[in-house]
């Protein structure tokens, strides 16, 4: 049951690897390599930090979705006007999954609530960051016109209070990844937003100097 | 004591990473998200090349900084203009403290002394690193108007040998500390340099071709 | 005899990742440690997945290599014109010996034939992976106009099979190491390519959007 949520999870963000390779030019190979760093590399970062052999690594199982997706896209690519679409629904589902599944195995393995939670989200942002930071755009967790690491939070932390509470199970587990991908959704649909980082600077200029990314700073 | 002299070395890194997050225009949930992955970045990888669970993920305490970093970022966010010195300020102070702890963990868990310093080296460009790669601008490390690498080396170099010679003490790790500090920021002041990579170019002509990021060479 | 083996395909990405440091105009600090993470991040990736302190940092000759190649570009810095060559020879060179002294290790550990050739094709594909993303590129790996990922997942999978036949041997294994590199140079001058990740966009349009790096997609 597990397996296959994981699965699922690994799928969704392996489709939005491959979507972001279609967008980006690359060839069928380079879209199967990102399939894999975007569906797996969330859960490596996490067994490697819970100093664990990657499940990733010792069960070959876990490679077919990335090579699946990579098909899927190949073989039905979509339009390129839907292509952005699509890539932050699939993103949206894989981040729902994984914030519930990340912050469960880290609390399987003995961690504290609280580096659970933040354990799973590493876990559900993590696939995410690597697709972007290695196809070179700035990662979609940085969008400021949106929210997305912050469902991923309250996700992973209604996980650990379920655990804390023993009321977790895999449907509770399920529903609260539903509510994340809905959350994002909605922040995506209404444009939710968080506060800038520069607390003052709404009053003072809304444009902030957006470097090129070749530039020193 | 050795843990107040690393939190504040996490707390300089934090903030830099939550001012490189308020000049990219990214939001507060992105700020405390790069604060994290600077502050935290070095010290993560270190520990797992030295097959330990990452201390940051066994004490949330280590979070505090990165939390404490975006928040000060938001209520007292500096001037544009400013931003880049500050920065850099920020960024120095980590560096000065991060390459002796880092050295000083790895010489604690048994690491010949060359490889120590190696470690220690990693530590404190890592956080800096990770936090210009996934913002997606070319990190300040490969900056070739001053030095960064180097006074990191020369401190990390000097702990082992103090270590060595059975002198170091909270004392005079922190003098090492400071002096790389004060090195970093004169080499920004007089912008003190080292050779470039391309050795003979220097006569032939001044500016190497600079590729924009998303080609390829 | 495989430490050899090993030195001479960390030397050949450390070459690489110095003549990207000579094209990009970064100092000679910047060019040792981008040779050292192109020539030694693959096998350190490879070495946490194992769950092994990694071979870098337990014995200092690993560096040599990366320090070996950033002086020899220094004091033979190539022709401006002549750089994008050599970097993609050097790399070929190291990717061809790592896929198959990744896979060897991998199976020494006794990782599964299929597990192995997934982590030969990480060690290969690794430190030029990291090469270009800390020196903000898009990854040659992903460059469509030729075929990089393929030599190295058939080379990987040749020394899973060799190893499974037993019939490796260095000898062997440096044939496999040769004919990669072959493969991979054949492939940069005629132009081998493999389908584009979205399979009907050939026929509709040639070239699909390519983002600005710095733009959210």
């Amino acid at each position: 049951m597990f397996l296959i949520i994981e699965l699922t999870g690994i799928f969704f963000f392996a489709v939005s690897g491959s979507l972001v390779a279609a967008r980006r030019g690359f060839d069928v190979i380079g879209s199967m390599f990102l399939a894999g760093v975007a569906g797996l590399g969330g859960g490596v970062v996490r067994d490697l930090i819970l100093d664990q052999t990657p499940a990733t690594f010792t069960n070959p199982i876990y490679f077919s979705p990335a090579v699946l997706g990579a098909l899927l896209v190949y073989f039905f690519t979509p339009a390129v006007q839907k292509l952005q679409r699509l890539i932050l629904l699939f993103d949206a589902g894989g981040l729902g999954l994984f914030c519930v599944t990340g912050t469960m195995k880290a609390l399987t393995f003995g961690m504290n609530p609280i580096t659970a939670v933040l354990l799973g989200v590493t876990t559900a942002v993590g696939g995410g960051l690597l697709r972007d930071v290695i196809s070179n755009v700035t990662p979609e967790l940085f969008n400021p016109r949106d929210i997305y690491a912050l469902p991923a939070i309250t996700g992973a932390t209604c996980t650990s209070l379920l655990w804390a509470l023993g009321w977790f199970t895999p449907l509770s587990g399920v529903i609260v990844a539903v509510l994340v991908f809905l959350a994002r959704l909605a922040s995506l649909k209404y444009g939710w937003r968080v506060p800038m980082a520069a607390g003052h600077w709404h009053k003072e200029h809304s444009n902030p100097p957006n470097d090129g990314p070749q530039r020193h700073y």
